[in-house]
């Protein structure tokens, strides 16, 4: 099983060479990259195969749809998709798959990044998009991770030992503060 | 020439039926209707043939991105999309022409429409829509009518009379307040 | 399998009594309780099993995190949690869970409804919330929907089903603009 | 043809010596040049033809009224006005001509923009704005550039091939993030 | 002097018949006269002449600019102008004056009144306008009073006046309260 | 001791005819006494005498100066302000008390509000008012009661016993929907 | 007259020590005055007399309050107050003279200054500000200019002559637009 | 007592080593201790001993509920919590105990704070927070003091003099200001 083995490199992750991506992670443009650095580091702490592409909503529209029609038949289970201003390219996507689709808005618009958190979660009755915060790269990941946990009881034991961490290092810090 | 000829009924004008419609109008959903009348009172004034269209970007991506695709080669010269909460539908329509694509904003939304209007105008770099007022149904189709006069001086005539017609009723305005 | 049987009428669906509810409802306050039913509608017609509660972050935190902490052991799949204002209610339910956890953040405090949608989806590092548009309830059940597809091919084609029907409302009001 | 012939210098364009431009463009103050630099670049690569003026709608009235009412008279076909905070620019322009005016609200005032964006965007009914994105430049040139290619085959065809290479550009990035 | 003589009714006072306007009032709308009837309530109230007038800054920028120009030698001293959504008509006065001018937002447009509120407020360096509060038309009248009041001492006793029954309603509405 | 005696009637507690009020409630308006009714109420049912007073930040400054300033001789040990758009009445009473001071910002205003939140949370360093919700009245009461519960172990059981109400009613209404 | 003498340096017009200053400038704390020397620079170049002063409405509210009570006997004509965040300082200083009062909200706060906006600006009927743009210093001074000059002749050319060089610049910029 | 006993060093007073601490802080993370030293400092210069502890309401939730559940009887009598974003700690704090809280909102998140803001301030109705200014960590401290005083006669006269102190630094600014 894929979990049991390494995910390799995440130059080996990204581009699909890894064996069996179950996360598919979009985004409008290369310079969200340093964001989006954030949800492979997590998946990969947390043993999970992804792949990820640049695909833009507006600029190659088919692309993104081709994408996310044919998501569910390569194997994907869970769609990451990340964009900012007018951030079109979750709800496109949600358009396109049945599968469950999680939108990361990106700061960096007007007012603050405020236009790609509504233009992600406003979505209207019938295609729906899980929201995370603005610039929620890490969160995207663990997000997709509570997914596939439902059938996949290894990974919920990395996912409850990656929780006692966080916690390990909350009071970790409290310790530093009561010293 | 078809300004020289009657547009025809409301209804005519609908589905096509009109001669050489110009002017195509795509809405989410019917419940946007009664705010697009005013789009379709306005190029019936100034004898403007159009089509209207419902399909929604999210919940038939696959027509709306057929309708624009199509547009150009079906003789439409300028598109008008209306939506509102993620208001995605202008931009979606942008991405599968070449034609100007006009986007009118909904009220109704998260924080008063606020969402519709980023969501419309705040389109990444390449891919232009021109937003106009949240509501701005009027509006819509008289900057499609101030597009389509530059090569229809006919058109650019009856322009000219509405926007005397407009002062008039100003000015009107003015004598009612001072009488 | 609990998907080949009804479900059962809404009053046995809620207060646990059909077998094996999959989706957990919690809410702040019964008064949420008629944007919820849309929540509930929507499970009905895709036949997934669910329960319903009124809980409170602020006012029964004991009573949240209770249900949270058993919920999975309980054989619960996926959490869905809806409220108002400052809307901890999601948040709190993810950090005592490793199960999905969907928001809906409802309308009705300052700034229409603003408030409840960031103090839902801008959660911290490490505790994803899914959240949906203001009022989203009946997304929240489709989100809810589309996670338990993963495992359930029935569920997958009643899905697909559904949107199918969606379509063709579209379809159908743009027969009925045209005629 | 002017499209035929080459544009000629930046310098050139400017100011009105390059025979015959199409497209006018104002700005508030000379401080938005590095921002407007965008939107000359892409008339630049599309070939249209411009001049540039700086003119503002609160300390030069007159001016702004003089340049928007002459023109059309003086060959020019679509306006672009570029201003910040209380951004009226674009409005007094569109109030004084019927060519199609393009509004680019600039970042910078209270609320990151947003007073521009919406002082830009929410006209009254009778005298639209074509609104784009904050510090939307290059999209206000490709809007322009969509509105002459409806009467201008070749400019389509030069309007075609900037998307493809924008499609292009996207795909070398997603080339490189899979390398 | 024109103040030792009484106004005459507010139909006289209106449509410049009263001798001797002081305050020029501009409203965009003639719908925008139930809101400003407060103005006429307050100027009335105090002795103030005034006149008013319907002007459109997009519709009717002539009529404007002219008004606006020719204030001052027609013996106004003070202009208010209110207008909602963008709202450019307290600024385009001020553009065309010297006299001070009160520019009052009105509700009604998108986001609450707050995009009129930042078009007449966000003026640029240069032009200032006096802004007074959404739907402050009584204000406005207060502060055009308090403006008059330097150079007219019976006028400063009508204001201290008018403050004194404004603080004996205070007064009398806590003797209610603990009545 | 005043906790031991029946608080009397609302209508004696008001004006100060209640022995020794330990609360003062000022409002900027008696428009405001219906969401204050919601204050008056909860401190009633936990028996803690107060006064309630109109006065105005900036119709009546001296009014308010007095009042807070002679608020702590007079006995009263916390004070609830409420006032809405630019709500400067919590701020400029603890500007003249050492006392603590509740800020109830009131909807109403431009915004939804906003601009009351704002004005009463944003305090500058060194003079805190301790802000509640938007239509807070109920919260600033049992505000005001954690602060007296702490000299007052009889008020602290009665605050005990008000949240254990709290607690039952949420558990009533879970009943309801099981049943 | 004061107007025909030399106002002095900045230093001799701070403190009162300028004969008869007509305007009082008060800012809450000395942080502002970097924004608040534009206003000195423009009142020294139109050659009116001024003083400034530190007072804070909430840390020292008698000096806030004293000094607006006295400003009109002392002579001041027209009072500028600039605060921040929650900046009630202008609606103090007018709640305490009769005298116009113009507001400058200062940027720095939350939501970009937005609330030090909407806290000068939405003052309650009976008691007016006139608030100019976010951190508009200049636009106090020439404010307070129009104010002042409507009974100083010789006050207005000098507003004259700054507005023809205001237009000036604006040309001058064209002119070198189009070298 | 301890208020007539030197407090001890910052570095003491942490992790409850002082005797007896009346103020509990509460931070999500460690990241915040820059802005809360602030708090740390006005409490020391009052002489209020205070204790301080890392605890996420979403990484830690056990943690915060244990904190806050024991605190009374530990000997706090006022809490305080600072949190950025979706800022639910003061919140959860809150429902566990019947102290006073006192929530500081952190700048940081999207919107400039205003989620932060929110989300501590729009408690429902049964469970107040005091909420102050977005990074108003001397504020908070200050509250506490306003309410420790209460029942602390020499606190209050420290009080006093931290007022004191504080008006004379704006005297001396304007001393500054004027030489």
């Amino acid at each position: 099983m894929e979990r049991d083995e390494p995910a390799g490199s995440p130059a080996e992750a990204l581009g699909g060479r890894a064996a069996a991506p179950r996360v598919g992670i979009l985004m409008g443009s290369d310079s969200d990259l340093p964001t989006l650095r954030e949800t492979f580091a997590v998946l990969e702490e947390l043993d999970i195969p992804f792949e990820a592409t640049v695909a833009s909503a507006h600029r190659t529209p088919e692309r993104v749809a081709h994408y996310a029609t044919t998501a569910s038949e390569r194997g994907l289970e869970v769609l990451i998709a990340a964009a900012g201003s007018a951030a079109h390219l979750a709800g496109v996507v949600a358009a396109h798959t049945l599968l469950p689709v999680i939108g990361v808005p990106l700061k960096g618009g007007a007012a603050g990044g405020l236009d790609a958190l509504l233009a992600t979660a406003q979505m209207p009755r019938g295609v729906p998009v899980a929201t995370v915060a603005l610039d929620g790269a890490a969160n995207a990941a663990l997000l997709a991770a509570r997914i596939l946990a439902l059938k996949d009881p290894q990974l919920r034991r990395r996912l409850e030992a990656y929780r006692q961490r966080m916690q390990a290092r909350v009071e970790e810090a409290d310790r530093r503060l009561q010293a």
